[in-house]
């Protein structure tokens, strides 16, 4: 029987399909960069050849919020009237995207952030000078910059000078007004549509509807091209200079799942079911090396960041756990990870009457109590709580609240404020769901790494195919930042080969 | 430049130096088993060779507690007055050795646990019966029987009917009164000692201070044998049915650490430095899955068990997050992963004075309070702890304390009395070693996985270089049971090829 995902050998293969200086393998985010990277690269410019499984381009990025993390002081940051430096994007990095945050990685992309800035607005990615300030799942519509890892709230606010660096593009100004709002058209549909319509401008091309199972390598083991199904028959295409893999994570492979990242696995969070590991098992079959296929993007989806900020959030134990006001995706994390998935919002009627909902929280407006008490004693009782547990837990928030302070949790004092009787408890247990991070050991130009430590000749690899800048912990804008900084990069490399 | 790890082809070999039936790499628990299971498969016994790095057999197991896990009604189980079945261990097993742990593999490991235990003592392993009732690392001398995984403990005493099922051998009857209690043999020097007499017994040979480097496969994939370096010199030796990787986990490769299990990088707890990862590579090199790599044993160097379950253990917010009468691994996996490695045992006098010390914690005994006062506020004052955040936590266990019962956290009555003052603390930060739990990902029977699903032929694995009964949670004796048991599986079916 044929092993799927073993390489072939190119003088195997009786006839090429098609041919390429450059074979991009997916049309997300790393895909398009890559593809506009080896472009680019050379007065002749390389040929480039995108292999899309799915019927269109976007991936998973065009699906989402469309932040991209890019800090250092960009004109953005500049216009919105935040001073910024790379040292403390390095430094808040560092701190938030480990355990295993790769050094030399997280400074090379904190050292380019704004050269990428301008690489991206070059290209007519399009950002309006309007700064977010409040907790949210996405700046709503017209709005590009917010505070989109917890840099402003405790811990990392104690690690490095805090900046906002989530970038979401906003619709083009040439965008004609009907076509600007449609469905769900977000940052992430207007930054890919404009790195794709880019990419088709500069003459690379994209076949859809192909998927890429194998690599082909030549007897000294270099990659030389793919083999792929299109059309239910098996296609082969030659690379000249080399193959980036960019097809994204593994959330949507159960086997995979189970093996690295269990806890989240039958939660898939991405919405790309393409994400099934493909792109990560080919070059495994090479002997490819991995980087912490553990790490998982978290999201809770029950969370309203603007409720959540206010309250009190407990455990299983009546007990606060993680900084309410941090990064949603670090408390989603702690939820997962910390509290295995069992989470209380608790809050009171001034909270829950008056704050207002954003529209990236919209879907959570109707969200009601699980519990309302005018005791802690009650809601103890009426939940199944420890008896004095939540008790406990409010009396000393309540303690220092008394006084606008946090010293436990260090919240901002801006969400401060004593909770009072009646308390309302909203449920946010069992709604994790994430991406995955593991992916592809590689070089910082997107070399896959043989298990020897070596480059596997003609192999790259970006996006969540890859280990990248966020290993464990995670900021929004990290995963597109690092899959556009690295993929142009591999996309770069790749063409000057040969 | 040639590349480390990766395998050779066989009829690039000039001259082999050796040959066997089955080759063993690794002469520690996991490898001595497969030898032992290849020898006796067959009425001609396959020709073994064991190829040992280090100068002497025995690898971590012989410098271990030397636990092995064992349940399901053994005979020593049975001696001890404890009832046990296969589908109470294998529900503890499930609960306690994931996320991720693999069905299957507990299921088998668990219906034939009892023939496991026949097998070991009918080499000659031995066991007395006598059960160690109270907390310790390990029980002490001459006595074979403990629990050994929090399987009597919240929450493990809800999922499952809890039997002690930690098996540590003793001497054999026959040792010499003055061999006995030589140095520091535990149970794992005496557990490895007759696994390897046994198997020089049956005509295993070893050869030790052989460094294996490479894997060597025919122009089929078949693997047929390994490359080795031994006196500063590259030697081969060819494998005719198989060869079985059993050179254990890589807790001493930086970069593995690093990339795979960060948490406890620079802080591994094996105590040989061989485990580092190379079995590992050199099966990934020829495209072999993983399994779970972040996983870890973690133990904590400052826990006195003893104190642990009397105290009451708190995190850096003052706060109690396991119960402290379960397996201090359990404990010391929540300090390193739920505690950011910061945590602090409060006692008090009757429990700092009254408590005796077995000998597993004999280098506990000096260890000195950190902070002592009258009140939690003077103990919070004195070591940076928020105002009110221990004086909250003791109060509410004292609150229930005075009852005998601990309805947070659920710690044995026996164990719960309220704290009197004066306070001491005892400081368990940053202590936490382990050992590493992922590895190559395997069939039942030992063979390697492609990433493919499919085995590579000739390819086996066993211990800590393969992802096996502990995947992420840990109890002590899963590693030794789990490594003896599918070592000696590996071996058989390698002797069965060919």
């Amino acid at each position: 029987m044929e092993r799927l995902v073993t390489p072939a050998y190119a003088d195997t293969i009786e006839y090429w399909d098609g041919e390429a200086d450059v074979i991009v393998v997916g049309y997300g985010i790393a895909g398009a960069c890559a593809a506009l990277g080896a472009t680019a690269e050379r007065a002749e410019h390389a040929d480039v050849l995108v292999l899309e499984r799915a019927g269109g381009w976007g991936g998973a990025a065009a699906l989402s919020g469309g932040f991209v993390y890019l800090g250092g002081g960009t004109p953005l940051q500049k216009a919105c009237g935040f001073d910024d430096t790379a040292q403390a994007m390095f430094d808040f990095l560092m701190a938030a995207m480990g355990p295993g945050a790769d050094e030399a990685r997280v400074r090379l992309y904190s050292d380019e952030s704004v050269d990428h800035y301008d690489w991206l607005t070059g290209l007519g990615v399009h950002y309006v000078p309007t700064f977010h300030p409040d907790p949210a799942h996405t700046p709503p519509p017209g709005r590009s910059l917010m505070y989109s890892g917890g840099e402003n709230a405790w811990p990392y606010n104690q690690m490095a000078p805090p900046a906002p660096r989530g970038h979401v593009a906003q619709p083009p100004p040439d965008t004609p007004a009907d076509e600007q709002h449609v469905g769900d058209r977000g940052g992430g549909y207007w930054l890919m549509k404009v790195l794709t319509d880019r990419a088709g401008a500069a003459g690379v091309r994209v076949a859809y509807d192909v998927r890429t199972d194998r690599l082909i390598v030549d007897r000294a083991g270099t990659v030389v091209g793919v083999a792929a199904v299109a059309d239910g028959r098996v296609v082969h295409y030659r690379a000249r200079r080399g193959v980036v893999l960019a097809g994204g994570g593994f959330m949507y492979d159960d086997g995979m799942m189970n093996r690295f990242a269990p806890e989240l696995a039958r939660k898939p969070g991405g919405v790309v079911e393409g994400n099934d590991g493909r792109c990560i098992r080919m070059a495994q079959a090479l002997g490819a090396d991995l980087g912490r296929m553990d790490g998982c993007e978290v999201w809770s989806t029950a969370i309203a960041p603007e409720l959540l900020a206010k309250g009190v959030l407990v455990n299983e134990f009546g007990q606060r756990f993680v900084t309410e006001d941090t990064y949603p995706g670090r408390v989603s994390q702690f939820i997962r990870y910390r509290a295995d998935d069992r989470a209380w919002l608790i809050i009171d009627d001034e909270i829950y009457e008056n704050t207002e909902l954003g529209p990236s929280s919209k879907g959570l407006k109707r969200t009601r109590p699980v519990a309302v008490g005018e005791t802690a004693a009650e809601i103890e009782a009426e939940l199944g709580f420890p008896e004095g547990s939540l008790e406990s837990t409010i009396a000393l928030y309540n303690r220092h609240a008394e006084n606008g302070v946090d010293p436990v949790f260090h919240k901002s004092e801006r969400f401060v404020t004593p909770l009072r009787p009646p308390y309302g408890v909203l449920n946010l247990s069992g709604r994790a769901v994430g991406f995955t991070l593991g992916g592809l050991r590689t070089s910082l130009d997107g070399e896959v790494l043989h298990v020897s430590g070596e480059p596997i000749p003609g192999l790259y690899a970006a996006g969540r195919a890859a280990s990248g800048i966020p290993v464990w912990g995670y900021a929004s804008g990290a995963s597109l930042g690092d899959g556009s900084f690295f993929g142009r990069r591999a996309g770069r490399h790749a063409a000057r080969q040969g």
